[in-house]
């Protein structure tokens, strides 16, 4: 049990109803009970109903903290520079929460790809909450998973969550999004090729870290990609600025935070805090709803022996996917 | 245009309705038009229902070929095995169609991480066609598209699909698994440390390939895959059997087109072909359905003021998102 402070600020923005009791559960992960809140994660993961009941309660506590995203290529150091960043805040006496989306593919799991630096940390450190998470499971998916871990580490007192992305997919940049200030990191080899790199990488940066900032063509890389950002779009008076950092040294950690604060500031400065709010809400209602219109679909085929028969016709070439797909919908139609 | 035999074999299985006049583009296909099949898999990747009516159109002419997908870590040499492979089944008269899945995450392109070989080919080369697909696009889903491409690619005439996922995300393995045989290629060192794997990739892996197996090492790790694959249990009258290549020399690329030609005619003999394609129909109708209820929600959405009105009550802090989503639900329900 860490020392915490008492009680949390509400959600600065009203509620919604009038104060409830809390549920067992719920207050245990306000009072900062560090295992109660790992295995609330943990059925929020497996898509437990009544962790989701949690997460609701609680959600009044909820949004007050920074969330920072940090995604990349495998390899650019992603988990160093987090260790630095939470050896910095902690300095601070800020309380962080850190997030590691984890590609489970078959062929990934750490041991073979290497980036266990993470692992190394003292996971009962005071104030720090480190919770890896696997992309498996999630019948909500993973980005919603990643919301409601963000909201439990809220109310348990978490003023930071940072969150990895190790994994380069879709889902991953889906998850990085999800913050309010989006870290890219890359390394000076990177940076250089920048110009041949998809221009979406500009679409999830809010900062860019060329990190490895030892290594040769560091300033070069930084240069490029200024120039770059500057001929970018503003997005809420904010063009992505660029930090170089080394974790060896280390160097360039406070620079980066400093952007970070800066772009926090930016953002409720100049109104784009509230269009960035309305655009997650738009894109985590839509995510509920699919997985709920995802969830009624398997229950209405798995009680549908006219299903069967249909998967049977198409199995034994009988019928083409898509017809047997039209008289499915017809089928399940009236039990959404 | 290249030589093909014709017509092309009806599928084996019976089809689904009286004969149908092919429309200009579905014939183009059959008469072996490169253009015009480069053309439409550009349409199905952009999910343009006029060429999904065109694979339906020619879904009779399909389900003949052998499909194989390819999958494993970056840098065990798929795109180069999949070459060795083109010029095994070239010369032995087999018209070959080859769908690679790049990872198009803002970070991949095949500049970084260096996976160009198969650029080299020369994309008119008679027999076979070649098409890389990004992962972006695809409404109906990255796995839909494939198997339409690989539809439109049996039309054409392909007998051999090959399908190379280059990522390791989620989507991957399920378009991994739409293939009747389903490698998986690593190298030696990883193949010594298979043991610390995920059990999964013995759910995905008809055959694994030891690749480079020049490199020290080799013989113990197909040694220690084999002893794993001979504890592990059987499906369909088949356990995982073991291959090591190299794609200097080269060596054991006959004796693993050998080991892929076995699985599939144990997969006739034992019936497993006729399970496997009831299990792929399932995944393909559901997906066909779970596509559509996603564009009706959207369709539903755009054209709603409450949705709106949901959407900033929840990003004010007015409502939580979970009792939002449930009133969405009711709004959209008549629509879907």
């Amino acid at each position: 049990m860490t020392s915490r402070p008492s009680p949390r600020p509400a959600r600065d923005l009203p509620r919604t109803g009038p104060e409830r009791e809390l549920s067992a559960a719920a207050q245990s992960v306000v009072a900062g009970d560090r295992r109660a809140l790992g295995r609330i994660i943990s059925e929020v993961e497996r898509g437990d109903p009544s962790a989701r009941a949690v997460v609701q309660e609680l959600y009044p506590r909820t949004g007050t903290a920074a969330v920072v995203g940090l995604s990349g290529p495998l390899g650019v150091g992603k988990s160093s520079l987090v260790n630095r960043l939470l050896q910095l805040l902690s300095g601070r006496g800020k309380r962080v929460g850190v997030i590691a989306v984890d590609p489970s593919s078959p062929f990934s799991g750490g041991a073979v790809l290497g980036d266990r630096v993470r692992i190394e940390r003292d996971p009962s450190e005071a104030g720090v909450f480190f919770r890896s998470m696997a992309s498996r499971g999630h019948p909500g998916g993973l980005s919603q998973s990643t919301r409601e871990t963000i909201r439990l580490l809220e109310a348990f007192g978490m003023d930071t969550v940072l969150v990895e992305t190790v994994g380069s997919g879709q889902v991953d940049v889906e998850v990085h999004n999800i913050a309010s200030t989006r870290l890219v990191v890359l390394v000076p080899h990177l940076g250089d090729e920048v110009q041949t790199l998809k221009a979406g990488l500009f679409e999830i940066a809010d900062v860019f870290v060329v990190n490895k900032c030892d290594l040769p063509g560091a300033d070069r890389a930084a240069r490029d990609l200024s120039e770059l950002a500057q001929m970018s779009p503003e997005r809420d008076g904010w063009r992505p600025r660029v930090v170089q950092t080394s974790t060896l040294a280390p160097t360039g950690i406070e620079e980066l935070w400093q952007a970070v604060e800066d772009h926090e500031r930016t953002l409720r400065e100049s109104g784009g805090l509230a269009a960035l709010r309305r655009n997650r809400a738009r894109e985590e209602l839509r995510s509920l709803l699919l997985a709920g219109l995802q969830s009624r679909l398997a229950e209405a085929l798995a009680s549908s022996k006219e299903w069967e028969a249909l998967v049977e016709e198409v199995g034994e070439g009988r019928l083409d996917p898509y017809a047997a797909s039209e008289r499915a919908y017809d089928l399940v139609r009236p039990r959404l």
